[in-house]
């Protein structure tokens, strides 16, 4: 059985789009004698599409686009994924739902059984799932009986978060009603190293159900999800026997063997992992964001660090070094090699580079505050002035000129809060927010090794990082050691344990009280950060939702003595210093 | 049958805090003889709690503390709402939950049955519906029998969106099986004119049960919600027999007949609805955004213009007018009244008032940028450097004196995008950000006549709204009247209108495109907006969740013609003029 596998990048909401590529690739499917084309999940209006699904209008436009294309499918079978209404008057209004185009017409429809909610994902808040995922998404392709499934109902595993979520196995019934292939259509974002458990799993449930399995995934950057595609096929006995390029569109066109073995013809693309993939990501998400938002160029403020070196380096390598401009504002603190690494930067990469300096401003800002701050000492006030003055620079730039302001913080300080609102903060995408500072630093060694020069310049690499708002300034007179911080955000932020966890495993514990503090009371600036590139399992933002006006302290010393917790009224955990910067 | 409805302000996370409060509450319900004592619910962790429930701790911490305020009770039931764990090892880890605490044990636990997952809501991030609603939520207090539900449990109708979202109504099994006394624990927040619709809804459940019902509501602001209380309760015929405050704490104690009628005991607080109403609920919601996030006084930027002078009043009324601190920032462009307004609205409130010309930075910044803006003519991105100044200002204030930044946008421009990002959308609480203009202007009104003197200066009402970024400037330079404005963002918005079915209202359709293609394209913007109070059905933030780079488009003109819209590639409904402002 010839199957293609469509690996389109789907752009959110652009129905007309996603229909033109939908169109193309049948055709192109056809043409290479396939007996059917899998497409991937919702691809005719993108993933994730939020609550563009509450419009109406819009899902009469998603079944207007369906019914189109199945008019031009002839010859071959197409499996597309759309948003169908329920039928049902009570429950969701919506189904996420996959066609059968066949002849000319919608031949069947097939619904999603596990609707994921979690992380950055919201289905239950859209969806009904499937009434009756045991016969309904049976459907015969020539001699084979194939068994359709989408995304989610492919990793009901307690491996993913501990835990199962869902009573149901849709693979178990569509195996024990005879299907004799499994497919799946899918939108599954990237999260560093997740290819290497996706096969692991999928591999493992093809082993249980002893039939060949095709996985078609989305590609490309919608917003902070990027989605790496490495679609992949299996045989029956949990081999892979193909596999599509990654963060690349491709047409993947698979043999299916009756039992196992690789088809000669078949094509197995390599994927990366690591630090190499999470570049990729951030290259593919940057593009995408960029261009999908219509913007052609982006700028930058390029400080002489190794943040704003990295986000220059992947804006290039996304979009052309004629397209990125770098901006270095020197401030009266700054020192001489911060400008001096930022033009070797520019040279490095090739890219338009300005200086402005602050100091105009920065002094304006002082004497005309010099009335209302007077006989106060200087502090976070005047060194976050420094930061804003850089923001407003940046953005009159972006409003003069049109490109897009990218914002270049790391996952570390984003967490802490070492970060100025409305200063380093503004921009329209955040590039490397999900990337913690020692991926940082391994990241451009990397990408220095692999190109065989310093793009990255070595004296960025092993300087002291600091924010240069006061004289000599480094991030570690504020902060524990980068291996230290990470070590803590990790298990803090992406294993979500509590401090006495943390402590237990032999970190000091007034570090990690005090990091975990810093990062609760930074959720406001969280609140307004840009969007972030997600590359990790647990990124700040769309897939973290905390309150801000809060006040669960850990440990909560006091509760564990009742008697004292209920007389005491003020003496609980440890105070609370309310900053706003 | 005495009950007790304790109608508490909980704290997101504070668990010891909601602690004592709960057994505050205890004894004070069992000083006025009530055999029975409900709080809202997830009373012990606050509503909404978010993300802080995929913390394991948070969940020990919430459990330790039922067990602690179950030791306390005695000679009294107490129903308390908290989150107990899912002991079934499938499914989501969480049941949103109420004890039923006696004789110092915690007697019985039961779950909520329906899970609200739309709008602001995310409960099946979380929780697993109950297992049996039709049997464990029943209990014996004296010689009655009731039926516990949660929140939603009441909800299932379709007048709320249209439609029935669950199958199921836990009332009909609750009375099914025998309850003679329904009660509901909630924490349901204000929208305008929900009270009026709860007791209808209410009102009509009981009528269908035959029996009374009892719901407590949590009060207090969390976030952008506000709870307004008024708990409330009725005779087995439907009438309102007793009613808590709005926007305050309270502990209502109702005396409910075996049939109708009112003991003369209770109790029935009036509520207010319209435009009083939200003004109560911004006061309530700013007062506690601000103390909650533990601060004591707020700064924010009068312009001489209305959207400010309405924060103003609504701060001086949360927070006491020595908390409250009003900048004026005249620019060039100022006119002379804004200022005097400005200065006369701070009279009228009693506030301190600085004046902070921004000429000086205004003038740093365009010579600082002469070099590279050579040759260019001024425009968006000059405009927008004014605000940006004056956003770093008003920051500077907060840093340097540790006061919260109001930020004063109304919904109207927000949707429109009619603000500058990082200049007047700086700051830690958007407070009329869910007002549309035309209702700012009422609320004014109403104060002014309520308080029997002009609190907004007449002038501020009476002249045209002007950002004042260039000489002569007036918001209906850019935009359409506000009151039409408003009447198509209620449409689209709100009701999910589209662009035809509001036009076929009548609506001028340049217009109407016009507008809502300002709205899609803002979205970047509301992405990095402050957290803002809710008060309509539909608020820009956590309760709509757009997609950015995205490229849907009403109408889509060219997909109703399937040939030409396979062929034409890039005329598919409006070009997309990206900008960053």
């Amino acid at each position: 059985m010839r199957i293609a596998l469509a690996q389109i990048n789907c752009t959110v909401g652009d129905i007309a789009g996603n229909c033109r590529k939908i169109v193309d690739y049948i055709g192109r499917a056809k043409a290479q004698g396939a007996e059917v084309v899998v497409f991937p999940e919702l691809a005719i209006i993108g993933y994730p599409p939020k609550d563009l699904l509450l419009k109406p209008q819009f899902i009469d436009d998603n079944l207007r686009a369906l019914k189109l294309i199945s008019s031009r499918v002839s010859g071959i079978d197409a499996i597309v994924g759309y948003a169908e209404r329920n039928a049902d008057p009570v429950g969701r209004p919506l189904h996420n739902a996959v066609a059968l185009l066949r002849d000319g017409q919608i031949f069947s429809r097939h619904f999603k059984t596990l609707l994921p909610t979690y992380d950055v994902f919201d289905e239950s808040r859209y969806f009904e799932p499937g009434p009756d995922n045991k016969t309904s998404n049976l459907i015969q392709i020539g001699g084979t009986l194939a068994g359709v499934s989408i995304c989610e109902d492919l990793w009901n595993d307690e491996r993913l978060i501990d835990r199962r979520l869902y009573h149901e196995n849709p693979l178990a019934n569509l195996s024990s009603r005879g299907s004799q292939i499994l497919i799946n259509s899918s939108a599954s974002p990237f999260v560093v190293d997740k290819h290497k458990f996706r096969i692991e799993l999928f591999s493992s449930q093809v082993k249980q159900f002893k039939q060949p399995l095709v996985y078609v995934n989305q590609v490309g950057g919608n917003d902070e999800l990027v989605f790496d595609g490495n679609s992949i096929a299996f045989d029956a006995g949990g081999n892979v026997i193909a596999q599509a390029k990654e963060f690349e569109e491709d047409l993947l066109i698979v043999d299916v063997p009756a039992t196992t073995g690789t088809p000669t013809g078949n094509r197995i693309e390599k994927h990366t992992g690591g630090v190499a993939s999470i570049y990729k990501a951030l290259v593919l998400g940057l593009r995408d964001y960029v261009t999908k938002c219509g913007f052609k160029s982006v700028v930058l403020g390029l400080s002489g660090g190794i943040d704003s070196a990295l986000t220059a380096a992947i804006a290039v390598d996304a979009l052309g070094k004629d397209k990125v401009v770098g901006i270095g504002m020197p401030s009266r603190y700054s020192s001489d090699h911060s400008v001096d690494d930022a033009r070797e930067l520019a040279k490095q990469l090739g890219i338009q580079f300005h200086i402005v300096p602050i100091k105009q401003v920065h002094d304006a800002y002082e004497s005309t505050l010099g009335e209302v701050f007077k006989g106060t000492e200087a502090g976070l006030a005047e060194e976050n002035l420094q930061a804003r003055a850089r923001g407003a620079i940046l953005m009159a730039f972006s409003n003069k000129f049109g490109n897009l302001l990218l914002t270049t913080g790391n996952k570390s300080e984003i967490a802490v809060g070492y970060c100025t609102l409305y200063g380093d903060m503004c921009g329209g995408l955040a590039v490397i927010s999900d990337v913690p500072k020692t991926t940082v630093y391994e990241i451009c060694e990397w990408l220095n090794a692999t190109r065989g020069r310093e793009i990255i310049p070595r004296n960025t690499i092993i300087k002291a990082p600091s924010a240069e708002l006061r004289p000599n300034q480094t991030d570690q007179d504020s902060l524990p050691p980068y291996p230290l911080l990470d070590a803590i955000l990790y298990r803090y932020v992406e294993l979500e344990e509590s401090a006495p966890q943390i402590i237990s495993q032999g970190f000091d514990p007034e570090t990690v009280v005090r990091i975990i503090k810093l990062i609760d009371r930074s959720e406001y600036k969280r609140r307004q950060a840009a969007p972030g590139l997600k590359v990790t399992s647990r990124a700040f933002g769309f897939g973290r939702r905390m309150p801000i006006a809060q006040n669960y302290q850990q440990p909560i010393p006091k509760l564990r003595d009742p008697d004292v917790a209920m007389e005491e009224g003020t003496e609980i955990g440890w105070g609370y210093e309310p900053t706003m910067d």
